[in-house]
């Protein structure tokens, strides 16, 4: 349903008013969704993410329309002018195309685990309070196909515009739930029968010499403080060595080593 | 040599005015180095990089003093507060942090190729303009002990300020130099008994069957357009196997899974 828009106060269009200050305060039940490689992996993610509407561009339709061929007839996608579209969103929008899409209820950790098939890959962050960060690991856990992410209650929100831009549309692939505490991450991962593997530059054991189990979960903590140390003593803390002198990898890029090595280990 | 500069048009603190407008313009036989972190990779690569001033925030002087005992006498730093700072940069410095470099000349890639050792690791990169990516690879290339770095004509400046922030200070630990051409890097790398290992999606090969030789370098083209044909068509092109239907690695996360793979595979 195209709607045109020429008016940036049309109140059709609120949702997308003022989009960088209103992420700095939350949306609540809602997301955006920017550019076109996030919009399509959206729309193939329907079934988790209910869409509620669409700003394009007036350049942007024509290249999309077979993708939103997909898009129940009664979501309004509203096109506007460059100049409009600017204004209403506060900023040049270069890549002419947003989206409002609803934030799924959370599963408790248990459940989601529960779900999971009996041989599986997650992905934990403790205190991940980078975007940029946690995007590329849920690019990385997309990439590598890890069956789920879980949050502690530090961990930035993966559904944050710019971390799921990020992610090249990761965030919304990967399903992923947050918990009340690191200790209740690992609790329930226990309990699931997971074992926990724990990335830490003081890791006694070396990435390379792991062997994939049957449920494996990986944990990362922030670049400068890493993960807590009662953590660390309760489970199985793995070290990526580095050349003497430089011990400084990205956590995003860690994730990404490890994952590559867990998947295709028994592959060489 | 500490000098306070109370007065932001003072003439000797030329070289930090309006450091983003420079940035842009390009420095010619300079670059600028921030932050701590950076400043001390670049205090101990004085024997490459020769300082020729710094300007620190008031805050800073204290915490960085033995840092500093490594600082030839003659070599000006420049101290000012936080508000004539700002005002000689044109934004909030946070970091307070500041020095300015002579650039080095490039050595020709023959002439560096000659002098590594007999066991070596190299990394080539082709159309890369994107500076945190280049700065990723440096990063990483540091973390994992990689002996020299290629740049073919397109591939953007790593000395440029933001490229040595994202590399943690990588940039001045790993030699590089520059080539005319994709075409001119390959060639030089056969001609010194380099097997090229080109990473691409299109890989017959997949990485984790790569067993490391005694020289080797390995190839990243830019995320979009990937490697030429022609470059792939020549050497060993090696892809890693992703997830159905998310085909999509940052390509410096990319360089640390293959240099991982590289450095570590007959550890396991």
């Amino acid at each position: 349903m195209l709607t045109a828009i020429s008016d940036p106060d049309d109140l059709r269009i609120e949702a997308y008013r003022a989009v960088r200050e209103r992420d700095l305060l939350g949306r609540q039940h809602r997301f955006i969704a920017e550019g076109e490689v996030v919009l399509r992996v959206l729309l193939r993610q329907q079934s988790r993410f209910e869409v509620e509407s669409l700003l394009l561009g007036e350049g942007r339709v024509e290249g999309l329309s077979v993708a939103l061929d997909v898009l129940p007839s009664e979501v309004p996608v509203y096109v506007a002018n460059r100049q409009v579209m600017d204004a209403i969103v506060g900023f040049p929008i270069h890549r002419g195309i947003l989206a409002v899409a609803r934030r799924p209820m959370l599963p408790p950790i248990n459940v989601l685990l529960a779900n999971l098939p009996e041989t599986a890959l997650v992905v934990g962050m403790v205190g991940l309070a980078n975007h940029d960060n946690v995007g590329g690991i849920f690019r990385n856990a997309a990439a590598f196909g890890a069956d789920a992410i879980l949050l502690d209650q530090e961990t930035c929100d993966p559904l944050y515009r710019k971390a799921i831009r990020v992610s090249v549309g990761g965030a919304l692939v990967v399903p992923f739930t947050r918990t009340s505490s690191a200790d209740a991450l690992v609790r329930a991962l226990e309990e699931a029968s997971f074992e926990v593997i724990a990335l830490s530059p003081s890791g006694a054991e070396t990435l390379s010499r792991v062997q994939p189990s049957r449920r494996m979960a990986l944990l990362l903590g922030a670049e400068g403080p890493g993960l807590p140390a009662e953590l660390l003593a309760r489970t199985r803390a793995v070290s990526i060595p580095m050349s003497g002198g430089f011990d400084s990898l990205n956590v995003a890029t860690t994730s990404g080593i490890a994952l590559h090595h867990l998947t295709q280990a028994n592959k060489g």
